[in-house]
Formats: structure tokens, C-alpha cells, sequence
């Protein structure tokens, strides 16, 4: 078992929802956030920073906002993991920086709540 | 140690707190997400969809709704994640649909902020 | 790679984003939580609940009132795992009860959508 975590623009929760369904995933939850990703920081006021100048410091402080975002968290059986992975990314892939990221965790153990079903019974 | 995230019914907050502080658990965070669980979708409109009936594929984004859920995190020793996984539900166990899941994560490690302290120390 | 996770005060967001940037860190994202730490339970209190006197477990359930929390998440090759943690700790860490904790778990895999790239590619 392994939790895939997807890290998606606010306005692919949509088209990601029904990528799941149609990949035969019934089970997930979403939850709201700010996030930012590589390249919206400007390297040059970075170094600035690190010798310690305050003005690079501050700049880099206005520059790397963070943008709304949604996480998705599904839990998938490890022969699942690719093509749940792929399915998030089919829709998800504009080619522009923020098409966000899908993370991969390992997974102990998982219990449904209403059968106490443990392990892979319990994400079926 | 070990991280246990527990999806439950919204309104299933209070109890689940109480739980927790029951069983001996001081320290956890909640947070808001939505999500659906198994048997939300039509599976002859998965079928459908599947084969290409973009009728089926629009009314599978329509019924498969999410709930407003919360996901609590509680991050314990090995030695108490049964004890704490049972707690968890037995208080959120109606038998109906919906009552949610818990996961359990490995952890690599986890540090006090105040103190410094890790591993275990850190979550004592 | 790992996920490392620093539940923090609600006031320490700014801090903390402009430490992980100055440890080089571009890439994060960031939630909000409600929480509680250890020593905001009353121990007598709990011993009652735990024999069976309501009042005491009510009064619990009155006490270990939750506070708003953020949860900022980072992944960072293993070798960069300590200096994130130090990062975080330099900025959040008052003294006082509430600064918060870091987590560390470990992670399977990581895939930017944009690029498809894989593994540490894809979160440098």
C-alpha cells in the first residue's frame, strides 16, 4: 500500500476528481493549501540573502508567494501506484511551472472504520 | 513511531478529541478536507465511462460528490498505535457508510521545537 | 527522500517561509490546523476520566482546547534533511509551550507533473 499525495492547481480539482473515478478509484480526500515550486525565486537576491544583505532578504520574502492549491490524498494498493499517478498527471500536465507535484509515501497499515477491514481489504 | 491520520465524519470531531485524551494521547492536529469513500459510485456508469460514454463519464463527476470530513493526526510509538487506532473507532464506528478510515505511516524521526528533544522524547 | 512536516505557531508562517527559502529550499506547501501539545492536559483530571468519573472526562474535553496551527510540508533530499529541520527550529523555537514539532517520514517517490521527471529530479 502506498499514499499518493498530488499537489494540483485550485481549478484541477475538477478534471482530477473524475480522473480517479474513471481510474477506478473510488477513495480520497482533498484538502486546501498555499504552496510554491521551484524557479519563482529569483537566485540572484537568494545569494544576496545568504551574505546576509537585508534588502535580498526581504525581496526574496515578497517574492515566493504562495499560491492556492488543493491536495489530494488517495490510497492505493503498490501495483495501483503507477497508474493512479499517471492518471493525475494526464490531466494535471499544462507544461507552465505550477502543474504541481504527485508525492509517493509508504504506508504501515490502513482500517476501515465501519468493518475494522485491515490492510488492502480496508482500501478496496 | 509511527503517524496515524484518521479520516472521520465531521460532526465526529468532539468525540474523537475525548478519545484521544483517554487514551492517554495529549498531543494531535486536525484539519478540514473533503473526501468519499467506497460504494459512492455507480460501477455501471464506471463501465460506462470507461468504454467511452462520455454521458456515463459526466454523470460519474456528478454523483461521486465529496463530504466535508477531518482528518486528525496523531503521531505515537509503535507499542500504541493499536490501542489508539481502536480508540479512534470505537467512536466513530456507526455502521453506516462514511465512517471513515485511519492510515498508518512509518516515521523517520520527529523533534520538539522548545526542547530539542528526538525520536520518542519528542513525542512523549 | 523525505517528507518533512513542521507544525508551527499561526504567527511564525512568515519566518519560516523566508528561512526555508534562505536553506534554499523553493518548493513547499502549506495548511492550516488546529492543534495541542502535551502538558495542556490536566493528569488528575485524566486519572478520573480513565476510572469512570464523568465530570472529569468532560472537564478534559473542556481543557485540551485546540489552537490554530499551520502544517508546512517539504521535501528535500535526505542529505538536506537536518539542515531544514535546524532552518525551521532556528526561527520557531520561543522556549515556550506551543513552538511546535517536526516530523520526518520517509518518502517512496516524487514526480513533477510538468516534466514527468522522477525521484530527487524531480523536487530539485
Amino acid at each position: 500500500m502506498k499514499e499518493v499525495v498530488a499537489v494540483i492547481r485550485m481549478n484541477m480539482m475538477n478534471v482530477t476528481k473524475q480522473a480517479l473515478t474513471e481510474a477506478g478509484v473510488d477513495a480520497f480526500f482533498a484538502q486546501e493549501a498555499q504552496g510554491r515550486g521551484k524557479g519563482l525565486i529569483n537566485s540572484a537576491l537568494l545569494t544576496g540573502a545568504k551574505q546576509g544583505y537585508e534588502e535580498a532578504a526581504e525581496m526574496l520574502g515578497e517574492k515566493g508567494r504562495l499560491y492556492a492549491k488543493r491536495v489530494v490524498t488517495v490510497v492505493v494498493p503498490d501495483e495501483d501506484v503507477e497508474d493512479v499517478v499517471q492518471a493525475i498527471m494526464a490531466v494535471n500536465r499544462t507544461g507552465k511551472p505550477g502543474d504541481g507535484k504527485v508525492f509517493v509515501l509508504p504506508m504501515a497499515d490502513a482500517v476501515r472504520v465501519r468493518t475494522a477491514e485491515k490492510g488492502e481489504k480496508a482500501i478496496q
